[in-house]
């Protein structure tokens, strides 16, 4: 029910702020998406997201740096930055959130241990907010939803600052 | 478990086939990457998906054309033809599936009834095929469930063709 909760509130805040959403996930594999779906009145606000599962399809879809790949590998606040921001390119929406991580149950090819998430937020016209996670290993299927959590509430967090300043 | 064993036996044959996923959906919203993505040795074959929930989603990340979103809707198979045909170049995947329909629990703006569901597989040299499904209304989830099954069903069966083939 949280997810639920926190999808409804940033769509809600996302209406009145009138700006679109879009994400970009690879550890949660769509999750994201499948929450916003769901909440009340999403047609109006969620465009729609990028699962980029492997790296070669973050620089494909994402114009994610193969450079930055290699050098900071797919778990990085620098690639989760690099994410969000190419989903707002590739879409007509306001703001993204993106998510990179391990899910586990084993750590990545680059050692990245089970639970390190990386989140960032993109809004044009303001800096893009990256940061990294680390949630205790309680299983694939919790940490996903840890993550899409924060991301939720990174997007809220980001659009409520906007509001106030306007 | 059905979704389960259908997204592991594709996993397979594009191991065998040696062809990489990446799939396109808009009523499913993210329902057939998060299946494909639990699946046994997914990392080496699944890269990724488009979830493009909006018409405006459509032509942004899969260059869906608008004249085309316009005059046959969202929900048809010339639709989901051009999604799966932009998934596959948006990526360096070479098998992808596009679903797009309405799951309800209201029709779409168009009219497209609850349960109307339009799915379309393409890969490199073949020609990209679409079809349209008229499933019960069972319910949001149970629509999402039974068009990602014959999603990955259309896909398993385009790989058997090709390597019978070969």
């Amino acid at each position: 029910m949280e997810l639920e909760d926190l999808a409804n509130a940033l769509i809600k805040r996302a209406k009145q702020a009138d700006l679109g959403i879009v994400t970009a996930e690879s550890c949660t594999a769509g999750l994201m998406c499948q929450v916003l779906s769901d909440a009340e009145g999403a047609s109006q606000s969620f465009h729609g997201g990028f699962v980029t599962y492997t790296k070669e399809h973050k620089s494909c879809a994402l114009d994610v740096p193969e450079a930055l790949l290699r050098e900071k590998t797919a778990v990085s606040p620098e690639v989760a930055r690099a994410m969000a921001e190419g989903a707002l390119r590739h879409s007509k929406a306001g703001i993204s959130a993106a998510i990179t991580g391990v899910a586990g149950p084993e750590p990545d090819d680059d050692g990245n241990p089970v639970g390190r998430v990386c989140i960032a937020v993109a809004r044009h016209g303001i800096a893009t907010r990256g940061f990294e996670r680390h949630y205790p290993d309680t299983g694939r299927e919790s940490i996903r939803q840890r993550a899409v959590a924060d991301a939720l509430k990174a997007m809220t967090e980001a659009l409520g600052s906007v509001s106030a300043a306007a």
